[in-house]
């Protein structure tokens, strides 16, 4: 497989580390429109600038980079509200079939690029407003987690919920999106951290990262909003939906405190209505949704890669297996059956 | 019919003036669980104090009160904070047959009291934590409409949505609630108001209260939120439902501009699911619900008397019909056919 060509306002970036997230599991395995194939996956890496095109001007060979599926162009409505995180020029969730979205060649076939960023490749080509430069002292098998499923987890409970001092949080779904949620409730001052899954051996990890209580809906035989409100005298101040099912989405809206309660989803699934009665909203509840964490990518990712550096957030906690692409189906069959939280995959030696 | 009993810390309040909301509409003609029945409907209203209980201190005989179907006792824990108008000492929207809240009989017979009020009597009990003294030189036939209505639809926009000037609003539904929310963005500087309902009849009205552009979603063959986010260019910043519908909940959501859209409940229904899809949400949208305007009652009533007062908020051109209680059929005939905003009911002469 060969990079297509080198726009002019793109650099070519070398992959050095790159991890599977659910959303790349999820277009894989669970969506699967046949016409969106073929396609490079991954979007959740950390690499080096190898060269750029001639309007490249912020990037040069040998910088440290973090691919961003996000972007931030600086010079769209989105980009120029402080409310926002959304970028008018960002890549579509879904590859359109328009040729400049064809980066890659495969004997002679174009091959799309997932989230414009395609990083289960040695090397890839992105829009400049899709990367990033970081600390180049950053260990680059560490930092790609800050690509995707630390900044999204982390800021859903910072930026999105707001998540305040002395508050009681729930979090369902323990992959790397719903433990950096934990952290994120964690380093906001939550004095409370309820952690919800199916799976109990996330329980561990959970705690690591500064859960206070462990609850599996499987050993409860009331719904599990019931659980928790009985739990926390009428329902958590935050809730996050980090498994991605709308049933559970429901019931992270369900188990919020009237008068307050806020419930953000951050679990991606497009193929099935979320639902509530109207009263959970009017009682003073609040739905909202968080991409990418609400960070302003370009400029939230090299602080978080800072935080790390400076020991404020943990990142290396989430790594449960290093491997090299070549056993990506391993890492899939991990996922799939919830043994691993992040599989980190390298190329070459840093 | 006669009231039960002089509870110690509740007021006998002499109605004066007594309006039809669409709440009451709603619990008599589309809800209607026989069990609660016989009930004395009734909640928009102002009055006299004529006498108190015994354990009654801020109020005495001759205030001017207005009743709160949704109190403020300023002791529960979400009184005292500030990110919240709920009481946990209020009324709960349905009576509930506990003996304290029988203070009616009629031939003998225990009759309910809708929303802790009742205010389609002549005289009513009501807890002081669910009634609020304002200015004796406010005229008790206009400030009325503040008892629901009007602090619900406007506080929706400034209190809940925090619509903010400049602004691209859009209103659906144009009863007294959707009007008041027309007034409440435009009080809060939107640039831009579009008010929504399908009675061509209530646009006239809207342009008293500031909306700028007029839709009836009948003229269209497309879903409304394509008309909305058409001519908008992406979509309005802030949406109020003030239909009481949940397909109409979910256009209002979906005509929001991604990325900081907001969009509040205010119409009441809970009998069907609100339904979205997950990245309606996940694509930066806030879906909140606002009761009462999102107004702490018992502070927030006497403000808007004096706001009224001084001119800063409109009241007059609610008012459709000023009638006597005993055509307090005719005022519902009206409402089920669209043809009034608010009729007035008066006892006595002021
Ligand atoms: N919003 C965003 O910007 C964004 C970014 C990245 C990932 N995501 C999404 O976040 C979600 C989590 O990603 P991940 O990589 O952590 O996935 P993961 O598969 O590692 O973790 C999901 C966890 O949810 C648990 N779970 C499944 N069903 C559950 C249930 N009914 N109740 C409680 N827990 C349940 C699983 O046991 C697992 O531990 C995915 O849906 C992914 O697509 C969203
Ligand atoms: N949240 C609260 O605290 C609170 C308080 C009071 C009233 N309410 C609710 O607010 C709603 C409005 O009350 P109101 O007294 O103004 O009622 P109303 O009956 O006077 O007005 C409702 C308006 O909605 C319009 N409408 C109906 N279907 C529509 C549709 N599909 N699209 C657009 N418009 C449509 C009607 O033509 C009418 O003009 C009711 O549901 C009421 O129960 C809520
Ligand atoms: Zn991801
Ligand atoms: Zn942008
Ligand atoms: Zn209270
Ligand atoms: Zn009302």
């Amino acid at each position: 497989m060969s990079v297509f060509s080198l726009f002019g306002h793109c650099p070519l970036v070398q992959i050095v580390a790159t991890a599977l997230c659910h959303s790349d599991f999820h277009y894989l395995v669970e969506f699967t429109p046949k016409e969106n194939f073929p396609i490079v996956l991954g979007h959740e890496a950390a690499g080096i600038v190898e060269s750029v095109g001639p309007g490249v001007t912020e990037f040069q060979t040998g910088d440290k980079v973090i691919p961003l599926y996000l972007s931030q162009c600086r010079e769209c409505r989105f980009c120029k509200s402080p409310k926002s995180n959304h970028c008018e020029n960002s890549a579509p969730p879904v590859p359109i079939k328009a040729e400049p979205d064809y980066r890659y060649t495969c004997k002679g076939k174009n091959v799309l690029q997932f989230l414009g960023t395609g990083t289960f490749s040695e090397y890839t080509v992105m829009n400049q407003i899709a990367v990033t430069k970081i600390d180049p002292a950053a260990p680059l098998d560490k930092v790609c987690l800050l690509s995707c499923g630390i900044c999204t987890g982390y800021g859903a409970a910072v930026n999105t919920a707001k998540v305040e001092p002395g508050s009681t949080c729930a979090v369902f779904g323990l992959g790397a999106v719903g433990l950096a949620a934990v952290m994120g409730c964690y380093v906001a001052g939550a004095k409370r951290i309820i952690a919800v899954d199916i799976n109990p051996e996330k329980f561990e990890k959970a705690k690591v990262f500064g859960a206070t209580d462990f609850i599996n809906p499987k050993d409860h035989n009331k719904p599990i909003h019931e659980v928790l409100i009985e739990m926390t005298n009428g329902g958590v101040d935050y809730s996050l939906e980090c498994a991605g099912n709308v049933g559970v989405m429901r019931s992270a809206l369900e188990s919020c405190v009237k008068g307050w309660g806020v419930s953000v989803l951050v679990g991606v699934t497009n193929m099935q209505d979320i639902a509530a009665r109207p009263i959970q909203l009017i009682a003073g509840r609040t739905w909202k949704g968080s991409l990418f964490g609400g960070f302003k990518s370009k400029d939230g990712v090299p602080q978080m890669v800072k935080a790390y550096m400076d020991k404020k957030v943990k990142l290396d906690e989430f790594i449960t297996h290093n491997m090299t692409l070549d056993q990506i189906n391993d890492a899939i069959e991990l996922m799939k059956h919830g043994k691993c939280i992040r599989c980190v995959m390298s190329f070459s030696p840093q």
